[in-house]
C-alpha cells in the first residue's frame, strides 16, 4: 500500500540555533515530532489527545536521522512524513525535512513508534479501527 | 532572619550554547531550577517529590534575571541561592550564577515561587512545618 | 511617545511542554525572542542580520517575567511587544504573551536589551538613524 | 582493532523532562554530544577547541537511537561511547546510555561524524596524527 505524504511547515526559532550558527542537530527530531503531532489531528483526524482518551500512548522505539544540509535561522522549512508500515503495536514513519526555497532535503530518516497502554506502559496491538484511520 | 546560601555546580552542555557562542539567555533559569531542585532534597531535606506526595506543587509566579557576564561552554559555574522571604503561599529566592574560576557573577536575580495544591491548582498557605524546614 | 504594539503568533511545540503538562517556564523568554526577531525584520524593517552587518549585536541585560496563566500544547498564543524606552545603548521592550482564544494574558514582563559592538563586545550608543527606525 | 569504551556521567535536568514525565526523546542525543565533547578533551587529549584551532570541525552525518527504557529525573545515568570505525573523513561512534543503579541500558545507537574544514565546510581526510590520537 502507498500511504499519503503529509507536510507541515515549521518555523525555526532562535533558540534552535547552535554554536555553528545552524539548527542544532537534536532539534530535527523535535521538528518531526511537532509535525507529526499536528498531522495526527489535521490529517488522520485522530489526535494524540484522542489516543490518550482511549487509554493509549505513542512512544518512540527507534529513530534514524541522516543529515544532508544545514538549516539556518531564516530558512523556511517543512517536515514531510509518510507511513512506511503500520501493524502489530508499531508504526514506522519515514520523514524528510525540506528547505522550501529550493526543495532540497536537509535531512531524512524514520521514526519507529510503538503504541503502549497508558496504564501498564506495555505495547498494545493497534486496533483495526485505528489502523484504518491511519491507512490513508 | 538570615537564610543559608546553598551552592550547586552546573555543567554547561553543548546544547545550551547559542549562535553567539555563549550559554543562551533562557538557560540561566533552567540552571536555577536544576540547582533549586537538587537543594530541596540535599539541603532542605524535603524534595519536590515529597511536596507532590503531600499534595503540593511549586510554580513560578515571577522571575527577574540580570545578565552581567557571558558564560562559555568550558566555564565552570555554580548556582547559589538564598531564600529572601517565605510566608503565605510564596517564597522569594535570590540567586547568583557564579563563574567558579574567578568568582565573578555571570547573572543574578530572583524567583518568586507560589505553592499550589496539586488537585485544584490554587495557591495554598505554606504549612508551618514546611516553613520551619526551609528556615535554615 | 507612544510606540506601536506588534504581535507575532507562536506555535507551541511538544518539546516546550514540561512535566506539569504546561509550556515550561523558561520557554516564555524563547517565545519573546522569536517574536522580537521576526518583528525586527517585518515591522521595524531592520533585521538582526542588518545589525550584524553594521557591526552591532543586541544582548539581554535583564528580563522580568510575570507568570499568570499556564499555556498548554493546544493553546493558540501570540507575543505582543511594545518599546517602552529607547536611548543611549539600551532599549526596554514590554511584552505580553496572550492566549488567543480568550485574549487572556498568560505572562507579561519586559526585556532590557543593550546594543554592543560585534568586535569589542562593548555597549554602543544607538545611532539616531536606528532610533528613528525603531520609533514607530 | 578494539577501541576503548569511555564513560561520562550526565546529570538529568528538570528541563529535560517532558509531558510523559520522562527524559524527552530528543535529549538523548544531547547527552551523547555532551559526553563526547568531554571525552574528546579528557580521554583522547584533543578537545573540540583544538580541532577548531587546526581548522577542522565535526558534524553529524547520521545517527541511530534505540530507546529501551525511560529515564526519570532522579535517575543516575552515564553515557558510554566506543569508536566503531575511524578513517577517511568519518568516525562512527557507538553509544549506550546506562541507568547507573541497575546497569540497564536506557538507549543505544551510533553517531556517524564527518570531519569538515572550518573554512569551506567540505569533508576532509582525517590526518594520521589525529587518527592515532583517537585509536586508543
Amino acid at each position: 500500500m502507498n500511504y499519503s505524504i503529509f507536510e507541515t511547515e515549521i518555523k525555526v526559532r532562535p533558540d534552535d540555533i547552535d554554536l555553528n550558527n545552524h539548527v542544532h542537530s537534536t532539534k530535527y527530531l523535535d521538528y518531526l515530532l511537532a509535525a507529526r503531532y499536528e498531522q495526527m489531528r489535521s490529517n488522520y483526524k485522530m489526535s494524540m489527545d484522542e489516543f490518550h482518551k482511549q487509554g493509549f500512548n505513542w512512544v518512540i522505539s527507534s529513530t534514524l536521522i541522516n543529515y544532508k544540509r544545514a538549516v539556518k535561522l531564516d530558512d523556511k522549512i517543512a517536515v514531510r512524513t509518510q507511513i512506511d508500515e503500520i501493524g502489530g503495536a508499531q508504526s514506522k514513519v519515514n520523514f524528510w525535512i525540506v528547505l522550501k526555497n529550493n526543495e532540497k532535503i536537509a535531512a531524512d530518516g524514520y521514526v519507529l513508534y510503538t503504541m503502549i497502554s497508558l496504564k501498564g506502559g506495555r505495547p498494545v496491538r493497534i486496533p483495526d479501527e485505528i489502523i484504518k484511520k491511519y491507512s490513508i
